[in-house]
Parts: C-alpha cells; structure tokens; sequence
C-alpha cells in the first residue's frame, strides 16, 4: 500500500483496507468472535468495531455537520483508550458483550463506510491533504488492528483443546539454515527516524543525530532448533541468564518454551493457525517474551540489537518478506540457499534491547491522537521489523512496535548482535 | 411433568424436555450462548452441551455395548464436577471456548436424542425400571439446567450497557398487595423428608422424625417496596444488622441494593429478562444473597424460617405459581384480592436459615452419581420452592436447594418467620 | 476456676487471671510479640493490650464517672471487632504495629488492673452482682486470648526455620494405644444447651429439647498413627472422601497433611511448641481442619459427631484432662491401660459436623456484647471439649467453640461417630 | 569517606561504617526492628544481619581457610538475591522472622567485626589491594543499606497511628524559595560514566562517548509549594498528565498527593521522621514516584532531565549538601539567598527520564557479585544525587541508582529540564 497511496485515490485505498479486515473474519464463526481469553486481547468483533468508531469519531463527527452518531452508546462501548473523547467500557471484559453482534458489527462498517466514500467524494480540493491525511492515520490504525485480529484469534484458538484451524496453509519443511554470519558496522553518528515523507507516526520523530557504537548484527532470525539448544542446555532453569523480573515470571508462571509449545513425551508441539503440529526446527523461533530473547542471547555469548543497530543495519534493505498478504499466519524458513536473505522484514517482529521511550526532542501530537503513542512510553521494549500478521504496505525501517518484556501473544523472535 | 410422568411414556417425557431446553436458547444469537460473565455461570452452549453428556456418559455409554462417543473430547469438555468420570476443563474458563459452535451442539444433541430415543424403544421389560430411573434423574438434571440457563442469560444481558432483552413479556403491576400475616405452628415432633414415592434427589432422604419448636410463618413473600424501607432506613450502612461475613461482604462489594439494581437519581430502576425498568414495588425482591435476606429480617424484628419449618407450613399447598412455563422469567405481583395465596411455590426460592447437611442418616448415591449432593454440603443455605425459572414439573415440598450465602443470581427472595 | 468462682473473691479471680496471661508471655522475647504471620492470629502484645482494653471499655468506662482512658487511641488500636464501639484498626496488619511496645503494653496493664482492683473492691453491695458478672465475662474473655497467644505464637514460631522452642516440657512416649471401641445412645429427646447455673455464653443458650436419633460414639480420639494410615493410603490424593470445597483447597493449598507436618525422606516430623521433632504415633492428631476431619471420617467408614451427640456423651465426664494447667502445650498419648480415659475434655478440640448456628429461640444479647458470638454464626462448624492451651476452668459440656471449615491452627483433632 | 578512603586505614574506615549502621539503630525499641510493613521494605535487623552476611560470605568464607559458618542457616536467612549462592528465604516474609533477636544479630556483627579486622590486620601485602577492593565494595554495600535502614523505619513508623518520633531534629522554616532558572548546555559530544579513579558500581563503567542535543536544567528542586500548585490545579485527575501506567496506578491506588501526605479539613500534612507536622511549603517535595515526576513535569510544560544531562550538568560541583550526616533524615528548604545552591547533591534522589540499562560495552562483574547491578536492568528509572539518608562519602557524579516507576518510600523528588 505504502507505494500505491500516492497513485490510487484515497477512496480506493480506504475500501481495500477496511475489505481486508472482512476477509480477516471470513474464516471465523460468529461465536469465535465474542471471545476474550486475556485481558491484553479483544473480541474479532470488537477490533472490527474499534476501526470504525475511529473514522467515525475522528473523520465524521469531526467534518460533518450535525453529524448523529450510529448508535449513542457505540463511543463507549468502542473507544480504546482515548481519554480525552470520554469513558470507556472496561477493557478486561470486552468478552462480556455478545451484543452487538457481529451481523449487527458489520452493518455498523457498512454504514459508515458510506459516510466515509461519501464525504472522501465530496471533500473539497482545500480540504483533501487533512482529509488524506486522516484517512492514512485510520488506515494504518486499522492495519495495527487487522495484526491483533491475527494475534488475537490465535490465542483464543489456543485456549481450546479441540485446537481449532485458522487457516490451512502448507509450511514448507527447508532443508537446512544458512550459516548464521555477523555484519560490523563501525562507530559514527549516524542519523536516526523518519526522513519526514510518507507516513509516520509521531514517535518515529523527531529524525535526529545518534552516536553508535560499533557493533555487529545477525545475519539471519534464530531458528526453532537453535532455541531448543537453550531450553535442552537448561535454560529456563538457571538464573544467571535472566534479569531478576524475568527470572521471578518464568517461576511464577512455570515458563519452559516459548508461548503454544507443549511438549508430548520427547517431542515438542506447537499450536498454529495452521493447526497443532510438531515444531518446525527450521522457522524463526517465534512467540518468546524480551525476557526469554534476552535470556537467549545471554546463553548464547551475545546481547540484542538497539533499535537503532537494526535501524541502521536493515534500512537498506527492500521491504519484502513473509508478510500477511502472504496468508501463512506463521513465520516460515530459510532453505540452506537463502544466504542473502536477512528475514528482517515480515515473519516475526524482533526483540531489541531499546526501552520505549521519546526521541530527543519528541513531543506528543496535540489532542486525542496525542494519546496513541506518547503515553505508553513506560517499561516497553522497541520491536522492529513487522511480521506475518503485518501488512507489508504498513512496514518501514522506522517502525517503532513496542510491547511489554514479558507479552509473548505477538508474533515474536530474536536476532543477536554484539560489540564490535 | 410430576403427574405426567407416570401416564406419559418415558420416550414422551424425555422429548418434551429436551425439546424445551432448545425453546430456551431459541430467543438467542450464536453469540449470546458463548459468554461467561463470572466464574459461577456457564453459556448456553455449555448447558445444551453438558446435559447431553449427562445422557451419554450415564445411559448410553452405561447401557450400549462398544458404544463409541460422539466425540472423543466432548467428555473433558462437558463433564462438570464428576471426578469419578475424569478431569474437567477448567469451570471458569468455560466462556473461553468459542468451538463446538452452537449448531455443533445441536447436532450433537440430535444424535444424542436419536441414540436415546432408539435404546428406550428397544429397551426389554426387565430393564425399564432402571432405563426410567436414569432418565428421570437425567430429565431433572435438564431441568436444573433450563434454569441456570435463564439466570446465566440474566447475568450475561446485565453486563452489557445496550440491555439487551430476553424475551418481552409484559409484567403487570398490581394494586395492591396483601396484608402480611403469620400462621403459627405448635411445637411438635413433625416427619420430615420424602415419603419415597415419585422422584427425588438422595438429600431429601432419609424421611426421619424431627422436634420442631413453635414459629410463625409470614403469609407471603416480602416485597420491593418492603425491602426499599430497608434499604432507606440506611439497612446496608448498619453493622448491627448483618452476620461478621457479610458486613465484610457489603463492604467490600460495595453493597447498596439487590443485584441488578441501579439508582438513577432518586429512582431505582433494575434490569429483567423483559427490559431495564422502573423497579416494581408491588413485586417480590429478588436476587438477594442470604445475607442480605437475613439482615432483613433482623432488622424486621423477624428471622427467616427453618427448612423444616417452611415444609410442614406449606407441604399441602398446590404445587402452582410462577413457573417458568407462564414465561414471564420475572417473579409477579400478588393483588389486593389474593390473600389466600402464599407465593410457596414458584416466583423466587425462598432463603432458610438452615445450613445444607445431611439428614440424620443420609448416605450418599454409591459411584458418580453420589457426586450429586453430598459433597456439596458445606457453607451453603438451604432454599425452598421453586422460582420463575423453574419447571412445575420439578418441584416438590421435600426439595432442597442450596446456595452459598453471597449469592444472588438466581431468583432469590424473602420470607419470615418467628417463634411462636 | 469454675469451682473457686463460688469461693474466691473476684479480685482474687480477676488477678489470678490476668497474671496468667503475663506468665504465657514471660518465655518470649519482645521481638516474639509483634510478629503477625497470617491474618488468623494476632502478636502477643496485641492480645495483651486487647483484654485490657475490653475492662477498660466495657467495665471502666461504663462505670467510673468522668473516666478518662489510658490512650486516647488505645481504642481504635485494640478494638477487635465492635463496630457499635467503633471503627478498628485494620486486623490483617496488627503486625505493623511496632508501638505500644511490650514494655508499654504491661504498663497499660498495671494501671487498668489497679483502677479495676479499686473498683471492685469500692463496689456497692447492691452493684456486685452486675460487676460480678461483667467481671466474670471479661475474665472468660481473657481466657480465651490466653488459648490464642499459645497458639498464634506456635504459628509465629512455625514460620521460623530455626524453629525456637516456646517452653521444653518432656512430652512422653506411650506404649501401645487403647482399642477404638463405640458407645451407643438410644433415640430420644434430649435437653440441650446450659442449665443455667454458673458462666455461660449467650450461645449456649436456650436450652431446649432435641430429638436426636441413635448413635455410637468414639471412646478416645483419632491417633497420629491412625491418622497416617489415612494419608499413606493416599488420602489427600483421592476425591472421593472430600467435600467439594475441601478438595479444592486441598489441591489450591497443596495439604498433604495436617499443619506443622513435614516430610524428611521417609519419616514425618511436626513443629511443636516444645521443639520440632519426629511425629509420635500415640498422641492425638492435632491441626487438622475439618475439611480433613470430614475426609477421614468418611475414608474410615464413619462420620463426624454432631454437638449434640458430643455433649450427650461427655456431659458427665469429669471436667479433667490435659488443659494448658499442665503447660505441656501440645496433647498428650493415651497409655495401653488407660482404657477408662475419653480424651473428652482437653488435649484438642473436636471437630463436630454441626454447622455453628442459634439454637431455636436465641436471641443475641444486646449492646457491643451481643457482638460477641452471634454474628459468627455463618460458615463455621462446632468444636467441643478444649485443648491443650484452654484453662480447665474455662470449660464446660455446653461450650460451643466455633472456627472455620478450613482452619488449622487450633489444636484441633478427630472423634469418630456413627448411626446406631 | 571517599576521600579518608585512601588517607586511612581500611580497618579504620571498615569499622567507621560499620558502626555507623548501629548508630542508626540506636533510636529504636526492639520492637521496631522487627516489622515489615511492605514487601519492598525490610526489617531493621534483616539490615544489620544482611550487611555482615556480606563480609562473612564474600571475604571470610572466600579468604579464611576452614571457615566455619557463624550459624548454619544465617546464609538462607540474609541472603538477599544472590540465586549463585544459594536459595534465599522468601523476601516478603521477612517480617516473620522474631529471631535471632536484635541482641543476636548484634552478636554476629560482633563476632564477624571481629574476624574481619584479625583477617585485615593480617592480610600480607601482595593480598592487600584485593581485600581492600572487596572491603570497599562491602563498605558501600552497607552504606546503601544504612540508606535503607532509614526509609523503610520511615514507612514502618507511618503505618502507625501513634506517629512514632525516630529523631527530633528541628526543620527550619525558611523565609522564600530563590527563583527557579534554567542553565543551558549545548549539543555535544561528552564522555559520560566512571574516569576509574575510586570506588565504582560496574554500572558505571565503561566510560564512553555520548551525543547530547541541546538542553537547559533547573537550578534547584521543585518545592512541596510548587508541587501543591499541581495538585489544587487538578493534576491527580487529568489524565492528560500521566503516562498510561502511571494513570492506572494513580486511580488503582487512590493517589491524591505524595507518599505520606494527608489532608485534614483544608490542610495537608506529612509523616516525617521527626515528626508529623503541617507540610513545609519550602523543603523540596519528596516521595514521588517517577510517574508524579513526569506528570509534574508534563503539567509545568518541561520534562525530566536524562541521566547524562544531569551528570554534565553537575559533575563539577561540589559533592556538599544534606546527607544523612548531618542527621536531619529530611530534606532542607533553601533560603532567599541561597541562590548559588543547586541542591544537585543530598536532600532527595532526583528522578531521570532514563531507563536503567547497561552503557554501550556494559558486561556485568563475573561471579555473584555480577548479581549486584546488571540482572535489575529493566522495568527502572536512574536516580541522581543522593538524598539527605544517603551518606556523603557514597555520592559521586557518576552514580546510578535505580527504582521501578511507581516507588514512592525513598527520598525521590524532581528537578526540571527542557530542551534548548
């Protein structure tokens, strides 16, 4: 999508991403989209709702005179976290709504995508740059959201015992890992963030001057085998690879492997949307917390990247990977010929080393989209890269994902690196 | 179903209840039937489900040589506490399991009925005996069911702020009501318990000889605008009228009405199965805990009745009332003319002082089936009756329920008593 | 005390009591007497202070014109649970509490017990009787406290692993345990409850006629060694003997046995006020819950008795055994030739299955003091006969002693029942 | 002591500080030494057994051939986290421990003071520097816990409604506050961390090259009279203050104004060590957690300073100011005059922006000593400056001290910064 945004309309834009997100749910039944297995998920339903009230909300209610909300109660039952727009319902039990339902859900994106292709039509020439400018904001919210979608629904099919499939698309077996080499880059200042075209969002700016330290960086993601070395040598068993926090939620929470590994006899499975299969020791390792990619490099001799390691290393490189279009839902492996590929865009989001904070002089936006990044600056970790649940046209060297060290429900890895 | 039982033929009985199980769930959408809003309800699905398995697991696996299940996890699934039968999915995650859908479970049930209906035919002379009295027991357990599934919709709806309805059945108010007046009963030594023929659950047995001391039984049940004077006379902010635990429980719940009610202003609205409205004061007060049904009668100078005392009071009054065939699913109003009713049977259970243990000489069900009652017996309060969601056919004097004593979501209510 | 009640002057009573309390806290060290391990129990310098408090509230303030307390906030500190006094410290953190220190404590003590010496001693004729009987039910109060700083200190001590030994009394080793033999009782109606003459509690009273059906009762209590038959044949493991909230916090606390057991390789040591050692095989079993009595009641064919049934048996037993007089502090064993002993009275308390309610026709006596019992009655069960750490003086048959089902902390044991 | 250090004898400087930790227990009862009001805190024995376990694990174990342990479970008892040694007991339950009582842990210090000083006394040369190393680092070890000692008999003594005085030192008033200015430093490249001269933490080190944009920092702290403008102005109640998790902390908590703060009628007053007392509009405000920082920060239209600014900024002055020296135990208000003061050193730790993680090339000490700093690198916030219970010869500019966001018991306050 980044390329086509500045050729198709906005219109064209607008409908093929709020389309991908219905076919997100066409795989799913009514039933499987009112349920919420942990407080960090949400309902299908909910996120299908969520990116609509936003262009209602922010577009609509915004730029339409009178405009009359769909339902009075939606704003509260929708609204995420934007507490300048009003209360919202308690987050923990989004899975107590069965109503509205998700026909009733559909009908709502219906009804204001109409508004919306209506009012996009009819935007006077003036108005078109905020117009664009807004509908880019929702679409790449709704992106975000179509990744959750992902995640989500696999944690919820997780929970079952009858290990429900998503959708059944054949992983390839590789043959073998290409060799995993270091790349050095050497001190200097380097720039850092958003060149400023394109979309952004506020948190990848201010672009400013950093000095970085020589540093090595993997050529390649860690693999399913590679993990199972650290597990097998008793990794989660000795404290000296852990942080103190990490090493009191692997006891607490009894952590042995990754998140959807269990191991049968000998034998480790792993739940997929895909379905529940033997772990594949050729793909990236996938649903570990920072605690255990940290742990891992740790075992291994080496230490995370920065974001701005990756940044610098991977900014390069073209955007291209096993990305959602791709429709695995899992991350997939090299074969023993892919000694150039990097994996660093697509498959899982990687770990680094760089707690979420602001850049030198960043300031939040103004107003209630000055909540979607600023406020969450506080014991997170910067991921970088994408995933199989990301949208390629969503992706840039300058992404800043964030999640908390010990959230694992993501599509997740690691990639070591080192001083040089 | 009590009268019929005995005219109608086993296959008739078996098919008019589980053929109102599904009346139940007609009124709902595929995803009303998933929600659990708190660990001691279950959704819909899971109701139709387990009282099939109940069948399966007892008769048809019992009774039908190699019989093979329906499916070979539904057991895990949908057993409820039998740890004789195996392990159970973890209760309060039930709401997690958005698989088998709901058209699942009605297949499964039609192939579960078809089964049944094809052993009871074929079933030899000899074996009718034992072939009827497991089905009536199974048949009663349904029952139990159909009315957790009309109180666990009750709490679903409750949560969500669109107040969704049940089903809308006009509830009419009254002009009136009754005068409160007390029957009294001498001192004497009474039988107690179930005479032996018809149904009835292991804890009503054994039938035994109990000295009751003199009481006085209230007329009828206490109402909302009864209860309201309670509640305005600062009754939930009084120590001195409240059990050690339940001032605990009030203060730490944040107590201030029955459940489901809300004060809007000055008015106290609650929400129904037929609508979010104005609280009726001429209706009985209902989902109230134990301890809010005992502070009551303190403070009303009265106490609640034994359990032996509510049976010898009104074990010869007709078994009618507010059942849930009238499908109101709402306790009603009695007028000024109905003094000779006293509202025993159906609307709501009425809350006895008396702790839930066995009769002197109660010995549990020998295998799963003693799993029914007996190991229930502790911390919870015996209640008498029947309410609005419960079949007519399945009550009976000697019937004891039980419920812990901070409970409120089934249709609970109040009535007094004193020594003579 | 019971008997020198009658002969004695209440100063010599109340002096004789009091003192006993400080001669429990002289083995300690002021660091014992903060120290609060778990909501239950309470330090020593809070017992201390707290009986104090209650002759200063209900006695002193009540009587002395312009009395001025102690300390202005003494009240708030060492209210236990009056509400109609007023509001209390929270309970849970008494163990935050480093002032008063003991030292202040024991002056606090001094000057209540010389306002309250001249105050008896300067009583009106006409005055006695009430002072008397306040008197008399502070000083039972005061006992009561005494058996909890014997055992909240064995449980602060237990949390210790240097395990301090509380007070070294030689507890010697049996022979050979008496046969377990059954005594029966006919069907009949029987009084209940206190005659009248002498202390009693507001609980024991009515006393009233009961019908209790035929049954035998036990001769002595459950050994150590019968008790490890129980867990060796995997008691705690199987479902069958529990009740369903008893197997859930079996499973939740992981109990394999009673409180203060622990397993070294094969062999079971408990920790004991008089040191941790090898559990002897012929001393009763102590700090079992009665979920655990209940369990091994049932797993041994038997049941529990109920109140009555305990205090129809042991009525006329003479008031003797091993009460905390003795200052053995842990029970003791029967002898081969101690056929005749009942263990009735003393050694630990006995779990009966009645649920702690009001007899028919109580009433809680009025004011503060009607705090005192009637507002427990929810959710606990009926202990009979005193422990190890009861004064022989403060018991009698009709003593209702009441804790929850869960409890352990208590020296609390097993006597077996059964239908006639 | 940095200085004397080198001047005196490290027997001389061993025994200075380690009489020092008794001198801070000398204000207290027994009593007090003994209770843990929160799991962060620690009981003022555990302090003074911990401190001594240190040099008796980490020197005389290490150094002494045969060592006998001064007990066998002091090392379960005061290891505090290091997992290399051995298992610890369990941190929250420190409180539960009564013994060994204050007066046996003073003679274990006894006894280990008296093996350390026959062992330094006896060092030869050629081992001198290596136990003068590991001297030093127990040293500043037991001044970080004398630290310590202070701020948690603080939060022992506030939970006590008796107010508990642990020093009267008189706080003067001052007449106004010298006018808040900004000292600008521009964008450069600046060596940030420890020269290597002196003691120093391993997360001091390596020294390295840091990019730093322009900025301007605060000549002095923020005072309780600006903090309390925040407060009338609202800032506890708008969100748009607070970062997300700090909003939830605030509303989950009931936070209205700084630890130890209380409102009576229009008034506020603090619980301090020496007294509780109408808060001092002129003493820096104290006993804010990062999230009140930032929020304070964010409503005053600036920000925190990072680490490295306030190093740069500071590092030349004079390492003079209110440190636990000068035995006030509270921050100081400046005067009218005072405007040369920075108050950069003493008074209060001053929160950073920064995330606590290792600097570039950052390797943790080998061995359980590497425990002490690297495995807390997550989830905390750096702290400048020291505070008025810190000790003077422990301050450098180049210190790290670290807590998570939402700590509040140390002296933590805020100093302002922007960008230039």
């Amino acid at each position: 999508m980044k390329v086509e945004m500045k050729e198709r309309t906005i219109v064209d834009q607008y409908l093929k991403v709020r389309r991908f997100s219905e076919s997100l749910s066409a795989h799913l039944e009514p039933e499987d989209c009112v349920i919420q297995t942990m407080p960090d998920i949400s309902p299908t339903k909910w996120h299908l709702a969520h990116t609509t009230w936003l262009f209602e909300t922010f577009i609509l209610k915004a730029k339409v005179p009178n405009y009359q909300p769909f339902h009075p109660q939606y704003e509260y039952l929708f609204n995420s976290y934007y507490n300048s727009v009003g209360r919202q319902f308690f987050r923990p039990h989004r899975g107590h709504l069965s109503r509205p339902t998700v026909a009733e859900v559909n009908k709502y994106r219906q009804a204001i995508d109409q508004r919306m292709v209506e009012l996009l039509q009819n935007c006077k020439e003036e108005d078109q740059p905020e117009a664009r400018s807004l509908v880019e904001l929702g679409l790449h919210h709704e992106q975000q959201h179509q990744e959750l979608m992902v995640t989500d629904i696999k944690h919820v099919f997780s929970c079952n015992p009858l290990h429900p499939v998503y959708w059944n698309c054949p992983v390839l077996y590789a043959d073998a890992t290409p060799a995993l080499t270091f790349k050095s880059f050497e001190k200097d200042v380097y720039w850092i963030g958003h060149e400023g075209e394109g979309f952004g969002y506020d948190n990848e700016f201010p672009r400013h001057e950093k000095l970085v330290h020589g540093f090595k960086i993997g050529s390649r993601l860690i693999t399913n085998a590679e993990y199972m070395e650290f597990i097998n040598d008793g990794g989660y068993t000795k404290s000296e690879f852990w942080l103190s926090d990490a090493w009191a939620m692997v006891n607490q929470q009894q952590w042995t492997a990754p998140l959807y590994w269990q191991k049968e006899g000998e034998e480790w499975f792993y739940f997929t949307l895909n379905g529940y299969v033997k772990v594949n020791p050729y793909t990236p390792v996938c649903h570990v917390s920072f605690y255990e990619a940290d742990a891992y490099a740790r075992w291994a001799g080496k230490r995370l990247p920065t974001e701005e390691e990756w940044e610098i290393a991977f900014r390069d490189d073209p955007i291209e990977g096993n990305f959602v279009e791709s429709q695995c839902f899992s991350p997939l492996a090299l074969n023993s010929q892919d000694i150039k590929k990097t994996q660093a865009y697509g498959d899982v989001w990687e770990w680094t080393g760089s707690p979420y904070v602001g850049y030198p002089g960043y300031k939040a936006a103004a107003g209630a989209i000055g909540e979607y990044n600023g406020k969450f600056m506080n014991n997170q970790r910067v991921l970088k890269g994408g995933s199989c649940a990301t949208s390629q046209s969503h992706m840039r060297p300058t992404y800043r994902n964030f999640f908390f060290p010990e959230q694992r429900w993501q599509f997740m890895g690691i990639r070591l690196a080192e001083d040089l």
